[in-house]
């Protein structure tokens, strides 16, 4: 009976504890891609209560209180805080098997020193012992981040965003972590939406350049991925609900925007025409400024109608998609491969049947430009479980080159979940020892460890170029 | 070396042998979905011999022993029972791993009291101990059910079914399981079957309504319901060959229907047109009448023409489909959410890769109304396998709530089969012990015994919401 | 803590050890599926140095090589063996948990005798042994053959091919493997490519058969048949890009390959027609004369064009595709079933998430013609690693008859890869030797004796039912 997340957490062999607690635990973390906000860095925010910090825009937790029939008022309503978090204590006493159980319980013990079990009967306890230690000095953003030993973090940020508060933390020499924005144009690509137009004049605001044709649209695009390399960016991501290639000439993509622009909506294959060129022209500039493209697709958005009318997207309503996209995938990076142009990638499906086809298909885009230059990216989203993670390992290891995999993010909202890379590194660590206590591969300390810190640090800090702070 | 299904099968450790023992064990059945014909209940049937009670309509056998290269004559042809049984006990001797190999052997201990291992070798001696057991008094049908701890049973019935079986045994307080009918309307929805017009005929007979237009047919089905639910009926149940999400406006149902009743064919759109209007009908009524609606899809019936013309339906020649099906399914349950008619509804998919998709989609589709509104079912047919049914509960734990689940099921046509209710709740005490061991949960006792009852039991006895016999 | 690679590699526990070395250690070898050239059997090639063995045309290393950032020049290109060789010792050294990882080692112990571990300390030391071993006498391909207790090889041969190195083998009463050509006849039915008439015009040569309609080529298949039986083949292997049931008359057919033979393009929609005609008339023939035939889909060739255009197919730059097969497949084995004209046949998919649906499908078109007659083939390719292959065999007893597989085969281009039997077999014992310790399956030698046996060798032997030499 291993007892229950005590320091050899998830590390089930002598093998696994000696790479974890001599190689991993002290790397420093890369968290590459994440939703927090840089302006709560800067001001170095601080919580009243524990309700503020882990229920105030979690949907993962919203999501499984649901699951155990919370009424919504507990969730997202008017309840107080205190009722909220007590609602919540009551579901997470009996999630067993579900990472938020994991999840929660490693926030309690690394940020809040709560060695107990959160349930029910502990709820006050823990209210109490959590809202005085968030009055602490250590316990404002900057200080978890501190704590957290997290050398870069790169944030989620429009083309438009004016990146003032990266500028500001960049210039703040008191502050360690690097805070660098990454670059998602997903709201530039996306000429369905209703709000497309009033977006695009925003876009031709900011980079001084009217938009009325597609050369108008990658001249603005252009502008912007300057000023964001400017301010330290060195990845994008994307985030397609489908992915359908199609490819057109620039005339007819410029014809589709200028239908667009004239107010007309467009068909399903103009806008597949239209996104097919905006994702080679924006790849080609990634490649140019060796950037590192993101491709997260597999999502099924926004399934209930009626609570999306009621509280809007990013609230839980979100489910994996079961569509066949490896074609279109293998066409896109084809496409990009000819041409010259394809950067360094990293794919995320949310389906995790997708995972051994993705790895495959990586493998068919490698070169001596960086080791793994298209990468298939950790457990994403609903994967990101014990299960899902081992999967993830499991299978690239199997089909692909573990050793060159640039590791783990939290894509979070939360400044308390830095210990999902702790997280992380316990399983790497558990799969690596497993393999070699099984005799699967030899007992070779210092490959291991090279394989151990490569993955928990040191390719990311290779793979994605970052300058120094 | 674990002995070979004694009395701690399947539990490896301390924890799932304690939590089976003390919690699991001794729970009641509730068997809320099974294909047995109350009439042999309510006659109280007895058999001859063990081959008309194991291998008179089960399919999963037959299959099994095609697949060992068995002749049909020995499988659903006119050889003896006796050399059917000698035929069959040969296949299942070297049948390892297969579930039927677990099933079987539960059934000769629980029922015949037999220890051994059957095989070629002990078929005669088998064959001779079950036939004299046969003929004992607790033997029939209803000492089976009693034996088996069997609270309530709920059966599968067509619209038209008289449910006279159901009334008499509702009548007889000398029996305590409850049977009560389960409502599956598929000849209703089917209209592309040549045997539909008939079916309409016989349906407008016992709901004394004649049905010329769509609002005749929700009349009369309406009619059906309530007379289902004053015999107890508290769920229903639904096997789409595909689900295809078509929406459309009354006149147009209306005209499909009309068109069919002249004796026209439908189109593959009108066909999926009407059977959007069909479910959205039915499940509107559900939700009214507080039903649970159950949907099972992803197969791919009838795949061999020449025995099918030979043997017809259910005779073991189906197999999973691999067809995406999330889109439609969260278009169905969106459509539903937004009319706010979405019942409570359990989703079961024949191919497990969907397990992960609909798992996330459940979750869409939450709130107060009960615990797992929205659920996955158990392992369904094919995946009702110690594999299968672990990654069903992982999956589940891993992505929802397994504390709020229904659990198992035997979907079975025989009254041998309630075993795999004990297998289930074995594979469930397992996962929970490992995890328990593993450091993975804490220690809790009252947690860990009210998730095994839970799930084994009272979740189903909740949710269901049958009524006291 | 096991030790990497020794004599107990992969055998866990004292059953899986036991069924090991009692029962399938010994058996022959029979290599149903590669794709060497027999002229270099007859022959009796030598090699200068290990690179030209390992590196020379294994598109699994080139790949593992490019996805480890190693420049094309040290993979394809004009660096010298030495470096090559150096340059694959290094990305080996790191590659936990990839197949290749093991393949290669048990190549160095089995061939070369070397015990330890091959990484860029060690690549000098293992290049000069395994280039002096090389020189020694038995280190010849038939030497490799012998030294392997290699039974059988099925070599992979196209329809125009005149088999004469099979026949001086077959001549050659010192050499005791039988080499028998299986044939293949992609090139015959994939009309679209543009060296299809060229094709035909050989294909005539050959057969002594004009070829200028649907009927001439169908005598002309048929003649070829009938050679290549003479010579002893019994199986044949089909590659399909895409499985489409598209079926048409003789006349349509017809007309499609005069429209080829006229220098036209033919449609998808006709392409479809064709192919499916053209399966399903060589089934038929297969079963007429006993023949076994192979389905090998899933894949998703070349999809780097740019490499594609340099250095051609078959070089590491293919991926699983991940479409929906399951119908279309259903289809065909349901249109030759109804003809009579089904043959015995193994299914193979390279995308893992079909295992399910392929052996549920399987489990469909069973009789007593052959045990397991309809069957799901060996983990492919990618699949070919520890978990893909206990994933297969573990999927194909939980859903079909693990007893009647005919189990392994190398599909491989390299005299030295008959460890992956042993590979196989290794995993075949621990899988049952753990379901026996766990209690799923008695401790009953006999049974698990013949099992191991059969799957290892027995079966296949049966099966294909080949001549003996």
């Amino acid at each position: 009976m291993k007892p229950f997340l005590d320091k050899d957490f998830l590390l089930n062999t002598d093998t696994a504890r000696h790479l974890y607690h001599s190689y991993a635990a002290d790397c420093p973390i890369i968290d590459y891609h994440c939703h927090i906000r840089p302006q709560e860095i800067y001001e170095d925010l601080r919580y009243e209560n524990i309700t503020q910090v882990w229920l105030g825009g979690d949907h993962y937790k919203w999501r499984l209180m649901r699951c155990a029939g919370v009424e919504e008022k507990y969730i997202t309503g008017d309840a107080s805080d205190h009722d909220k978090f007590l609602a919540w204590a009551t579901v997470l006493g009996k999630a067993i098997g579900n990472p938020l159980y994991h999840w929660s319980h490693l926030e309690l013990r690394r940020y809040f020193g709560y060695d107990g079990i959160l349930n029910a009967s502990t709820a006050e306890e823990v209210w109490n012992l959590c809202n005085a230690k968030l009055q602490e000095d250590g316990m404002s953003v900057r200080g978890l981040i501190r704590m957290s030993n997290v050398e870069t973090i790169c944030t989620t940020d429009d083309p438009i965003d004016d990146l003032c508060w990266h500028q500001k933390l960049a210039a703040d020499a008191s502050f360690k972590t690097a805070v660098l924005p990454a670059w998602r144009p997903d709201q530039a690509m996306d000429l369905e939406k209703p709000g497309y137009l009033d977006y695009l004049s925003k876009l031709a605001d900011v980079s001084s350049t009217s938009i009325a044709s597609w050369a108008d649209l990658k001249a603005a695009l252009r502008k912007r991925m300057e000023y964001f390399a400017a301010n330290g960016c060195t990845l994008s991501d994307h985030g397609p609900s489908q992915l359908r290639f199609l490819p057109a000439d620039d005339d007819t993509v410029d014809a589709i925007l200028k239908k667009r622009l004239s107010g007309q909506a467009v068909t399903e294959d103009e806008k597949a025409q239209f996104k097919t060129a905006f994702l080679l022209f924006v790849a080609s500039c990634y490649r140019e400024m060796g950037w590192v493209m993101q491709l997260h697709y597999g999502c099924l958005r926004n399934n209930n109608p009626a609570m999306f009318a009621k509280i809007g997207p990013d609230t839980g309503f979100d489910a994996m998609g079961d569509y066949s996209a490896a074609a279109d995938l293998s066409a896109f990076l084809g496409a990009m491969e000819s041409a010259g142009s394809l950067p360094k990638t990293i794919l995320y499906s949310l389906n995790p049947n997708e995972n051994p086809s993705i790895v495959t298909l990586c493998g068919c885009f490698q070169n001596s430009e960086a080791v793994g230059k298209v990468q298939h990216g950790s457990a994403w989203w609903f994967n990101d479980n014990f299960q899902g993670m081992t999967d993830q390992l499991s299978n690239l290891a199997n089909l692909g080159y573990l050793a060159g995999f640039v590791g783990m993010l939290t894509d979070s909202r939360s400044f308390l979940s830095y210990p999902r890379h702790e997280y992380f590194r316990r399983i790497l660590c558990r799969l690596l020892g497993q393999w070699v206590e099984d005799g699967f591969f030899p007992e070779d300390e210092s490959t291991l460890a090279d394989i151990v810190r490569s993955v928990s640090y040191h390719n990311a800090k290779k793979y994605f170029a970052f300058a120094e702070k």
